[in-house]
């Protein structure tokens, strides 16, 4: 790939020009596919996306629900079953018409979700209260005709994604398992170190058929919210649509009662990105990247053999440990290209190898996320690297949790709030409840009413900041993707 | 899902059903989609997927293949630029023709294979010799408009596969890669396993743009071969057709040389299915079996809590180890049904657990693959199961080789041929190299010449066995999917 060593943008002042720097820069993702809308992930950020995917694999896993893989295509009639569900994405689905010099004979729709893909099958292999709860999940890209403004990893007209879908005996145990979604999806956002907002959507912005969705909202350096991860109540809705039933105990047919969850990888991966980011490029936190230390030797005259033996040594006993590690030792660039090219790249610890450091059998090692720079012994390098790791990521953890509680602010009118939206705040509001209020909030001050805190009432303060009248609710408005 | 005990069919005698029933009762793949020719994996044959897929990338990778992902649609002008790729492919292609309400300005085909995706981007990357070598590998479904019969995991309109697309300088790096893809995909089907033949394809019967084709056939237990695996040479064919050009050192422009090949996951995960099971279901090589070992406890009255307590305690033990154990505690299934359940998923160790086995601190430990029973002592338990492992694998090799072996025949004319197909062989014949022959062989007695071996050149023994000209080659003819 052509370098480019040209100063990077700023995130903060800038985002837009930064980010897209930084994904081309740091082979993030290439958006110079001839299809609009279309991101091709290249390598370093498909190895990082993979291993968020890999993470909520394992834990969606050890909580019961199976890895399967449905076919992208789903056909017309299905498609069509839920009314709702077909009302919110016939608009924006892809159609497959022929193969080869044939017409189909029924139309192909490339799945913008997989709820109509799934339940004819739910509805065979669901018979009795033996085989619920039914816990599935499957990683794969969705397609939607997205007439917005398209941007790479985080709106896109083919978006990878983990989708989970379940199915249970009775609405109790589907809202417990809304919990179970919300307790994986915290766990690995939590990991990430990422900061979010977790929150119950209004009415007239959930997802098509659903009877409530929950959402993820994280902050962005522009100041729009972006929805990483979203949870849906379906109730019976789907099930009915469908005839999901079962026998239960007393051999009585019943409906089952159904939720999924969705994960954007695209966007989830951008919030590592942008929320740890800096100005010299990514800043990775360790569990995802994919080298956790890269090993640059400085040799000065007569000690190249000694250097590189020694940087080759350490390299050796961290991958013992099954620490990721490079060592670049490619003579054709100067140490400081070589620095500059691997902060790019976000590795989140540097180990400097010069003639000193072989003399002492020591270690210089540099923090990516703070610039500090730490020496040790060799005897001690395992455990000094290990510590860095939890080091950096709590650092990073941190820094986006205060970042989130900086960028929350209050209104207590629509002056206020158009106030704050200028300012890109992610604004609470005293909210009656009507949709025609939040309309018009959307409408004057381009705020999107984002919802409320989920299971954790907050008590308005005073009327709606709209009409005037009782305020019901506390909500969150903000810009969004 | 509901349950199904009646008896399995036999492999060798009627493997069409014995296929059928192992992938809906082991729970790998439902074929009950409501488009034809698309097929739902399952929990169980998706986890054993995913593992062989996760062995190949981690092989790819360390061979420095960067994982990307390129998008599943292709532009139509961009699908038809090499002119031979496009005669092969066009007749079998789904075509996107509109999104939402709108007919779409360019068609869009969904990709059969990601050459004519690819190329356009390697086209921008290579600029100059320190580009390349560049390698790429992707998981990924491709889609392919089949009018021949479908079989779930054998033969589909959509298919996993890993695809890896290489460019180099010269024409001997290409070379170079075609071996090192071949050592890769050998070395991954050998962890399986899995006997092969690597043979080089025909002229007449290579991938639509390519200079020759290997490719990786196994046997079937119905005679058939199976093809789990080709490499491509490219030569400069679809370098010259998407002006993938590059500054040598001299800084003259040349043109690139480029390889792919592809992984299908389902018919690998088809001839591991088909290779190791037996009448009573899959048999797992424990690499990739999704768990290794099911305990399964056998208390007598008064036993239970002493039972139930001592094989949580091995589950303990086994985990600390790393080994995928389950512990199969369902009160209401009887300890000959669970036996059933577990032979059928093809789980490689069980451990029965009785009264017996707490009072001696011993453990009775059953092999899936030869039906033999071994007992331990608790301290060694580890050891013998980690032993067994070994064991079980390198029998189910070993019968794979035995079973390759035996099925290969040789004819020295067509009436002798048509007596190997009959009896299902895979057969080696003397061949002049005409296409008309090997048309022949076809048209005659159902034979497909295959093709030959790959750079281990067999001197033919005699004349043509169609034309009686004389033989170049000894050409491998056989039945296939």
């Amino acid at each position: 790939m052509t370098k480019n060593t040209s100063k990077v943008e700023e995130k903060f002042g800038n985002f837009s020009e930064w980010f897209d720097k930084v994904l081309l820069e740091a082979q993030i993702a290439d958006d110079r596919y001839p299809v609009k809308g279309f991101t091709v992930y290249t390598g370093w950020g498909f190895s990082i996306a993979k291993r968020i995917v890999q993470m909520l694999e394992e834990e969606l896993e050890e909580e019961d629900h199976q890895p399967m893989q449905f076919p992208v295509v789903i056909p017309e009639d299905a498609f069509e079953k839920e009314a709702e569900h077909i009302a919110g994405f016939s608009g924006e689905v892809f159609w497959i018409t022929h193969a080869g010099e044939n017409k189909l004979e029924r139309r192909l729709v490339l799945r913008p979700t997989s709820e109509t893909a799934i339940y004819p099958l739910f509805k065979i292999w669901i018979r009795s209260h033996a085989d619920l709860p039914l816990r599935m999940h499957q990683t794969c890209n969705v397609y939607r005709y997205e007439t917005r403004a398209t941007r790479p990893l985080y709106r896109g007209r083919e978006f990878l994604w983990n989708e989970a879908h379940t199915a249970h005996a009775d609405y109790e145990d589907s809202e417990n398992q809304v919990r179970n979604a919300v307790e994986i999806y915290s766990s690995v956002y939590d990991r990430l170190g990422l900061s979010y907002i977790l929150l119950k959507r209004p009415d007239f912005d959930k997802f098509a058929g659903a009877v409530y969705s929950l959402a993820f909202d994280t902050w962005n350096p522009d100041g729009k919210v972006n929805q990483i991860g979203t949870v849906h109540e379906l109730g019976d809705n789907f099930a009915k649509a469908f005839e999901v039933t079962y026998e239960d105990e007393a051999g009585e047919q019943r409906i089952a009662y159904t939720t999924c969850y969705g994960m954007g990888m695209g966007r989830t991966l951008a919030a590592t990105i942008s929320h740890h980011g800096d100005d010299h490029g990514l800043v990775l936190p360790p569990v995802v990247a994919p080298k956790q230390v890269v090993i640059i030797p400085i040799p000065y005259r007569g000690s190249v053999e000694a250097v590189g033996e020694y940087a080759r040594e350490i390299r050796g006993r961290l991958r013992e440990e099954g620490i990721r590690v490079v060592l670049d030792d490619d003579d054709r660039l100067r140490p400081g290209e070589k620095f500059y090219r691997w902060e790019m790249f976000g590795v989140p610890v540097r180990i400097e190898v010069g003639p000193k450091e072989v003399e002492e059998r020591s270690v210089t090692l540099f923090r990516r996320d703070t610039f500090e720079r730490v020496k040790a012994d060799y005897e001690s390098l395992v455990d000094v690297v290990r510590s860095l790791f939890d080091e950096i990521f709590q650092n990073l953890k941190d820094r986006s949790r205060k970042y989130l509680e900086s960028e929350i602010a209050e209104a207590e009118n629509l002056e206020q709030l158009k106030a704050c939206m200028d300012e890109r705040k992610i604004v609470k509001v005293n909210w009656c409840g009507d949709p025609d209020c939040a309309f018009r909030m959307k409408d004057e001050v381009v705020g999107e009413v984002r919802g409320t805190l989920w299971e954790r009432h907050e008590g308005p303060t005073g009327p709606c900041i709209v009409c005037g009248g009782a305020a019901k609710e506390v909500a969150y408005v903000s810009r969004t993707y």
